[in-house]
């Protein structure tokens, strides 16, 4: 294997304010002194959610911090070896990159459950605003529920026309319901399966590995003279690239509905329109993990790619809840109610999935602006 | 009566030229030429539908046509009244005011329903390409359906899942087929109301008074010495007064989601948000007729105006067609997959309605910048 450990007791290996320094070519030490800084974060976090009763289904806050700090070094360990990758030995990297996307992506699952169910709740609730959606369950504690509601009557006293009208009410009420029922279950299980992986020898191997890469960075000899910039740079011509290709005159102009396009046809579980933005969406995470290797801790924090990233993050989340919408309205022997208030739930998300396009369209155009 | 009937065998009330000279004060007599004008082309229009069999279900092209056009004018005599009120006899007036309003109201419903079925059938297209949605019916013609759904076949051949996701799109079709019965059911008793109504002795009347209009208008005394203008200006005073109370910042902010808020509210028909929009719709007109009155036949047509107004009949259409997705998704016993798809179509209008909102604002923010 042709590479250089980096022992921390080497004094090259302790990443030193002047590797910052203004004007001053970030090296290889500064991907090792992340790449130890991630893993000892990472390490932290594993002990925190060992501590923390990471058992308990749903977990303490405690825990669900724990579980979001491992997530978030794996994600940077991942990144960083991936875009940093002529400089990282080839045989470990590549061994390790798919068990911390398998790590993160697996605990990463239960969260996105309860984010989509709050989410649908919400929307619910904004749809809806006397219906009890939000009774049961702990996702109850986020939606004010008027007082009204809490005796589940649909509306006011009956009228003539009261039960039709007051039908598509309990229609949200049960589609509310029902949603919570599937999402709570998705979540119990995306629990277990994330406690059986954090018991699993598979884990413990990667904990093991990063366990040694909170000491021992394993560089290449290329590593030795190289300059980050031209890699982080390319991370960022790849993310260009990629915004290049996203459909944005359409984005930019408001109320295209193309989000909806397509809305009830046969193959709406994913959305083929949808990759390219979660393509971007990636490919903006690992330029911005880029930038943290290269321009240090301390570096100022790009409030537009901020911007741009918290509306991808948004066009996926409104995306997946879309689709959980359509699939609680493939359950057998729903009553139509129900269906019709999935439908226009349905809609909804995906209308926020436009909108979350029209932001990221506003936030990159700025972005472009404010760089030429 | 205190009035001074206008012969056209007199020449004052001949509308030469000169009554819109540059600089020159418009005066009653312009408002005299532009009701005996409007009265000539209602006269026309009715002898035109009767000429071409009006009788038909849904009617020849010549015959919607005449339709339209004694609409037409139904609406800006009637409009006139409103505005140049005291210029006009006060009892003649309010007795054929309401006439007009109950005749081009029964004549524009038939216009509506079919109007309704066609972008619901073109939505639910928009949505669902694949689906022969528009395979029966008089809307057909105006949606291209893709040869593939002819068969009526949901999608591709079976695949383990096939029949789930392509329940979504049988929804549509059932959609689009339970809202073409429903509208087409309404739209043959709207025309049948249609020719009740010009088959009565009411419309005869009223028909009589439009004739007499033709060549003799009731002016009041004082309408030899009025000008036209404060009166014109009082029209647009209100249309910018009304302007003025709507959510216009809200509205100018896109993806605002406004619309969809409370779409799942026991009471959502009509929707009361979109009563002000409705009210400025009317106001808009009455300034846009107010406008003819006062500057002639051949003044230009103010683009801004247009494009403002018909943002607000998109408005209008969006909103009943919404309505009426929501109100087909009552009907009993249909299938959950059908009322999904309304959910999604009633859903999509709200949208409609918004981005109407924001197409109003955008144009009417540029009026005000042209004007200012």
């Amino acid at each position: 294997m042709a590479q250089r450990h980096l022992d921390p007791t080497d004094p090259v290996a302790d990443p030193s304010p002047e590797l910052f320094e203004p004007g001053g070519a970030p090296t290889a030490d500064a991907l090792a002194g992340y790449l130890r800084a991630q893993a000892t974060q990472f390490l932290r976090a594993l002990r925190l959610h060992r501590e923390n009763g990471g058992h308990a289904a749903g977990g303490t806050e405690e825990s669900v911090d724990a579980a979001r700090a491992l997530r978030r070094s794996a994600r940077r360990i991942s990144g960083s070896l991936h875009t940093f990758r002529p400089l990282l030995d080839e045989a470990w990297s590549e061994e390790l990159r798919p068990e911390l996307a398998w790590l993160s992506g697996t605990l990463a699952r239960e969260h996105a459950c309860q984010a989509r169910l709050e989410r649908l709740l919400l929307a619910l609730h904004r749809l809806s605003p006397r219906t009890g959606v939000a009774a049961g369950g702990r996702a109850a504690a986020t939606v004010p529920v008027p007082q009204s509601a809490e005796g589940g009557r649909p509306g006011p006293p009956a009228q003539p026309a009261a039960v039709d009208r007051g039908n598509l009410t309990v229609g949200a009420a049960k589609a509310g319901a029902l949603l919570e029922r599937q999402l709570t279950l998705a979540r119990t299980r995306a629990h277990s399966t994330a406690l059986q992986a954090l018991g699993s020898s598979r884990f413990h191997a990667v904990a093991d590995k990063v366990a040694v890469l909170a000491s021992d960075v394993p560089l290449t000899p290329v590593a030795a003279t190289a300059d980050l910039r031209p890699l982080a740079a390319a991370a960022e011509e790849r993310l260009t690239d990629a915004v290049a290709t996203l459909p944005l005159v359409t984005a930019g102009s408001p109320y295209n509905a193309e989000a909806l396009v397509h809305g009830l046809s046969p193959d709406p579980d994913p959305h083929p329109q949808d990759a390219p933005w979660h393509q971007v969406r990636l490919l903006l995470r690992l330029h911005r993990y880029a930038r943290e290797v290269v321009e240090g801790a301390d570096a100022p924090v790009d409030v537009r790619l901020l911007t741009a990233g918290q509306a991808l993050d948004r066009h996926r989340d409104a995306s997946e809840a879309a689709t959980a919408a359509a699939a609680a309205a493939r359950t057998p022997r729903i009553a139509p109610a129900t269906a019709y208030a999935l439908g226009v739930l349905h809609a909804d998300q995906r209308h926020e999935v436009e909108a979350a396009r029209f932001a990221f369209q506003q936030s990159w155009q700025k972005q472009a602006v404010g760089a030429g």
